[in-house]
């Protein structure tokens, strides 16, 4: 069987040079948003609904709904919660639907639509994400949600894990720069993440809002093996997606 | 004194988030352009007129100017010489002018026109570079050419070992994520570049051109003390741009 393709695209602002509607699509945040995302489902949301602008999560509040929203890292004043992981964790939100916005990670994950499929991935679900991939044919982009269109160390070394698992695999090939570029950072992160961790810009940026509780959570591979999916309206934990649709 | 920002951008298409017009852009395509542009200095070309468009180069030739013009690797049939490091060695162009246009470089450096001042970088005259750039109080962008707007690792690992010279003299400081992932893919790529460059997408689209014979020259460092500096028209040793304008 021929190899699947791998690609890795460093910042939404390059997704034109890697975007392949027969591929699928894994977009990450790893601060905070798609790490979030997967906590969520973790602990028993049903749907999340990304929204890219202020004005649509507002006009979804003013709907009843619940909002999750940040900018620049800071909760937004209408929503219920920020973009911390630890928000999604608190009891009574079994079986409901958030709407959420951030800064980078919602607008990358609906940069994806239009792709075979779209996944959401973090370290927390790395090892499930690599696993739910090997269940297709498709060639996959790994797309990082970075910081304003900038490249993210901490994307990109988990582009390295994840890269280095599916090629591992021995079901992919890539021929891509970024791929063997995220792989050697994330062979020089590896031997001591949480020590490497004190390279990120986006570290420092959290640490000055006093939000960075949440590093060494993101950081941790392996805690749960949900695996969400968007479909281009909503995300939802894909064995769920079909029957729990609508 | 206050310390001088350094910057990396990775690619042309990322150039609007790291503009700086008070900053010296250093631009850089190590396979070959700008490593060319360097060896024709070094070989007595007194200028060389970058221009992006193939109908440029060609206008320039039927008014006789002597063309370097290449394109995915390969010369352009009018063209006098392409993209190797080996073309500007030839005896007889000391002294004179080269209308030159490429597939990445010269875009890049057409670019970056409106900055402070615009360099053209190569491991040839790295430690030159870096010299040169200390004689300055300005902030510093480092400009990848790339492979039509994607990420090189070639010309990222150059921008890690140029990072570190400038670091290292104490007058720099860096929040820049592309900064820090250079230093580290430098790190990894300097104990055997010539190893390395196997990992490169570019080195085998050389290869299969057989136009690699250029990979170890473009990869050695410090084989001249020359500086090529652009001023929006023609790029020259810096040295000799006042008295040589014109």
């Amino acid at each position: 069987m021929a190899l699947r393709n791998l690609e890795v695209c460093f910042t939404p602002a390059l997704f034109h040079l890697h975007r392949n509607k027969a591929a699928i699509t894994v977009v990450v945040d790893i601060f905070r948003a798609t790490t979030a995302i997967v906590t969520a489902f973790d602990h028993g949301v049903r749907k999340i609904i990304p929204v890219a602008t202020v004005e649509e999560a507002l006009s979804y509040k003013n709907r009843g709904f619940l909002i999750a929203a940040e900018r620049d890292g800071l909760k937004l004043d209408f929503a219920d919660f920020g973009n911390s992981p630890y928000n999604f964790m608190q009891p009574g939100l079994e079986g409901t639907t958030i709407v959420y916005s951030t800064t980078n990670g919602t607008q990358a994950i609906k940069m994806a639509i239009g792709s075979s499929q779209v996944v959401i991935a973090s370290f927390i679900n790395i090892s499930a994400v690599a696993s739910y991939l090997q269940k297709f044919t498709e060639d996959v982009v790994i797309l990082c949600a970075g910081w304003k269109d900038r490249f993210s160390l901490e994307d990109a070394v988990f582009c390295g894990a994840l890269s280095e698992k599916l090629l591992d695999s021995g079901e992919f090939q890539s021929t891509c720069d970024s791929v063997t570029a995220a792989r050697d950072l994330w062979k020089t992160a590896s031997a001591d993440l949480l020590s490497y961790n004190q390279k990120f810009a986006h570290t420092h940026r959290l640490k000055s809002l006093m939000l960075d509780d949440v590093i060494e959570f993101c950081l941790t591979p392996d805690q749960t093996d949900k695996v969400p999916v968007f479909d281009g309206t909503s995300v939802m934990q894909w064995d769920t997606m079909t029957k729990n649709q609508g």
